[in-house]
């Protein structure tokens, strides 16, 4: 099949749901899109701005386990792009970020299709940051470490080594950490954190119905509990989790 | 003075430097500024987009130490809002990536000045990203840590745990890590990472001058040097670094 009748995959971060956190580059590529993907945690609002003769198709709702609808996933990237589409991936967060992105990129390359990569603004800082907790801080941290909660830490698909998470002396942030915080929080005071150090959840970050509540490593899992907090959340552990710059007058 | 006739500060995260990397947020903002400080990481092409009679001010200019210049820059958005303008921060990367925006927040917070914070792209993400490097990828990698790069591994001011970051089983990405990269590559093995660990480094990301190096944690530095890397670079060290996503036909 020649080049010039293959269509192309732009893997788009729609960052993390408010509509002015998607990028510039982003945007240009959902307004020209013939096809467009989507999941639950991408900028909906944003879909209003594709062209009226779009194809949007929400591949949150796809039939299947995980597996199956990732595979699905990317032959709905690969046929679309070979029947000469401009298919427009567009994925909360970034898509590198426990966003399967690489995933996507390798299935449509070994297909021989091309694809262009939009980076976004991920939740991991974005969130945090909005609700005036600085993920890094002068004085405070020089490192951040992101980890996803998705695999609880006994379970035997955990390749986290949650000791070293523990000492690393920077900022930890947990994503998909709900179901999994208080097994989380209980191995890293296990693992030699502090059980004093300040630690705060973000529900339903970047958006109106952002809700923080705060407490430690050792009490924050009852106080999501009590909460009632839902996901998707972030989790937000090291000292500059004590901090709360949006109490100032904004 | 009352609030109606004070300004305020936006802090925006400018992204790599592509200005297609900017938010659709940020471009706004940058629109209907009263008064711009940027500083050298910034996508300085965003900046023609500003009002014509916009006052931007190079903030990376400013004489002095990094201490100094601090306090400069806080002083310039204090007197800047509290003349009524509307004042834009904007910054590469995100503001809280070794951004010193909690240092900015603060100290308009402490002044009185309300503050908006507008997310960006961050560079640890991105760089890598565009360049064919998911820092995270399923089957792979359940975590990354971001490390500053600024304060060597012996410099009594790093509270970095190097043993720590070295046996975390995750993707490690440092910044501003250039001149120390020889120093924490040597400690990251002495801490116990596997010397043959893939790691790579992306000068000058997100823009059509981006070179990538590639080489093991024990090497790299060596190959950094052979290459003349200068800064802004990013170095990625773990199992993704070996992946290559954009030898594809991209």
């Amino acid at each position: 099949m020649p080049a010039a009748e293959t269509g192309r995959v732009v893997l788009v971060g729609g960052g993390p749901g408010d509509p002015d956190l998607l990028t510039v580059g982003g945007l240009k590529a959902l307004r020209t899109a013939d096809v467009v993907l989507y999941d639950h945690l991408a900028p909906l609002e944003s879909l209003d701005l594709t062209r009226p003769d779009a194809v949007t198709i929400d591949v949150g709702k796809l039939p299947g386990g995980p597996r199956t609808e990732q595979a699905d996933i990317n032959d709905l990237l690969i046929r679309h792009a070979r029947a000469g589409k401009t298919v427009v991936r567009l994925k909360g967060g970034d898509p590198f970020v426990f966003g399967r992105g690489g995933e996507e990129w390798q299935a449509c390359a070994e297909a021989g299709i091309r694809v262009q990569i939009i980076p976004g603004v991920t939740s991991a800082i974005a969130g945090p940051g909005l609700a005036g907790i600085p993920i890094t801080q002068r004085g405070i941290t020089q490192s951040f470490t992101v980890v996803s909660g998705h695999t609880a830490p006994d379970h035997p698909g955990s390749t986290v080594n949650w000791e070293a998470v523990a000492t690393q002396h920077g900022t930890v942030v947990l994503l998909m950490a709900v179901a999994t915080l208080e097994a989380i929080c209980v191995r890293l005071v296990a693992g030699g954190m502090d059980p004093g150090t300040p630690a705060a959840t973000i529900a339903d970050a970047a958006s109106d119905r952002t809700r923080i509540v705060r407490g430690t490593v050792s009490t924050l899992p009852g106080v999501v509990a009590e909460a009632g907090i839902k996901p998707p959340a972030i989790t937000v552990i090291g000292t500059v989790a004590g901090l709360d710059l949006a109490a100032g007058p904004s």
